[in-house]
């Protein structure tokens, strides 16, 4: 008997200031999909949650074309009614899409009953996605660090500790990863490679020998954040931000998503943040998160 | 009463590979400095170790040099007679001058009595040093990963796993640090880059977390090593020498000596080492060593 499959996928930061296209971690925003097998071949898509004049509700919906993918090239293509529920704001680099690919990817290794082990599946969702860091996050949940080696991901994961607040301030514009992209120089110097090195090393071993001593340095980016900040007005004045509880701040994955890691005093950090947007004139908006430490989860039930 | 003080630093291998200028870890080699105070002003050095024909015995002395300008500096100079006992080769990247200067300044917190915390003193020996990665595991032992951030030195230090065994194989010549930095790009692509920082936060993230899964990838290079092998005749063919019990391999430092990580047939991949830089015209030695954990350790005895 066919059963009713569900999936929650949390939302992800990645890059993490200087940790560009390498690290991420997940937060206790998520997305979730139901799939009911039905009769026929075709896929159905119910959209609830944030921007639904953004989402597709037909088969071009990237959910529903992951899914029909996937089992199409594994010769195990059904027909489904999805039901989609999302918390994740599109296009605001809290990886939307990299939770729509992991979620779609676990729904057919459930559905068609094939064991995709965790790199098989990081692997898979990186080559969709376009690059690791999202994807072993959402998967993974945590903190997770990753290797791209050809074709494959090797991914690694630890739980961000308990005590840190990530508060993350979502301005009310979106902006494209390739437009974000595009801005990037082709080259760094030396000195600005290692600078970026040195932190996101240093990132890793704090997090995953279970600490969170941070200093606000490590967070420090001399790859995309100078950049981007052209297409992002106050991100600037907003990473010069200091605060004694606010222990880092960066931009999540391409922007204009803003995370930082605080001990405390996270309202007060978040409508400081705001307001320095709103001179800037930018409206945001300001959420007080936890970090998710299991990534992504299914359960199935009778249909 | 001045009492005769000794201390002992341990060797180190920075870069290992990926971690350019950012790690590095301890080895079971070691400089050993007793320093006796005498009636004058000067400084005597008597030494005993690995190339005496290379080592200045009178002023000129790295180590007489870092203790004389320190104690100067703080205006506590008197004069010594400095026996040293050195087991780390110069000049072939496993750290025998950032031994000395953390020995050097070691010797001068006790001598002076003169408290230098973790972070000064680090960054004290990066500043003498030229870069911080050497330093920080010669005084804290172990594996390191540092960060510089101005005059600043923020390193941190965790346990290599005692069932890693390091090989060491140091050819019979030597490359000055300066000319093996001369032939690096003054610029990386940002693929090259990310490739390296991918690599450098995994190695730490595994490191920090006591594990020692390491796969051979976590060790490859875009950014020196590729370059380097134009100064040392059969580097790259020993970057692709392979075997189910190497774990790793790399460029020691700015080389031309190779650490490997090994799980067992430690003796039998030296040989093979060995070997392949012997077609190359290069005579070597292996040695298989441990890590050292405890790093930078002083006592004193009355004198």
């Amino acid at each position: 008997m066919p059963q009713r499959i569900s999936v929650r996928v949390p939302a992800t930061c990645a890059n993490l200031g200087c940790a560009f296209d390498c690290a991420a971690l997940a937060l206790s925003l998520y997305l979730d999909i139901h799939v009911t097998p039905r009769g026929d071949r075709s896929i159905s898509v119910h959209y609830r949650g944030v921007t639904p004049e953004r989402i597709p509700a037909d088969e071009t919906n990237l959910i529903a074309r992951t899914i029909r993918q996937t089992l199409e090239s594994w010769r195990k293509l059904r027909g489904y009614d999805l039901e989609i529920d999302n918390q994740i704001p599109i296009g605001v680099g809290l990886g939307s899409s990299a939770a729509a690919i992991v979620g779609s990817l676990a729904v057919c290794h459930w559905l068609a009953d094939t064991t995709l082990f965790d790199e098989q599946l990081i692997s898979l969702a990186a080559r969709l996605e376009g690059h690791p860091d999202n994807v072993a996050a959402a998967w993974h949940g945590g903190f997770t660090v990753s290797v791209q080696q050809g074709e494959r991901v090797l991914a690694f994961t630890c739980p961000v500790p308990e005590t840190l607040k990530l508060l993350v301030v979502i301005p009310d514009y979106t902006v494209p990863t390739e437009k974000a992209r595009e801005v990037l120089p082709a080259q760094y110097s030396r000195g600005d490679a290692v600078h970026n090195l040195q932190r996101a090393a240093v990132l890793a071993a704090q997090l995953f020998s279970g600490k969170a001593e941070f200093y606000r340095a490590f967070f420090d980016d001399r790859w995309h954040q100078p950049y981007r900040a052209s297409l992002m007005p106050g991100l600037s004045e907003v990473l010069k931000f200091t605060h004694p509880d606010l222990l880092g701040l960066c931009l999540s994955g391409a922007g204009p998503a803003i995370l930082a890691f605080v001990r405390g005093a996270a309202e007060e950090i978040g409508e400081a943040v705001r307001s320095i947007l709103a001179q800037h004139h930018v409206q945001s908006q300001p959420h007080v998160l936890a970090a998710d430490n299991l990534g992504a989860k299914g359960w199935s039930l009778p249909a």
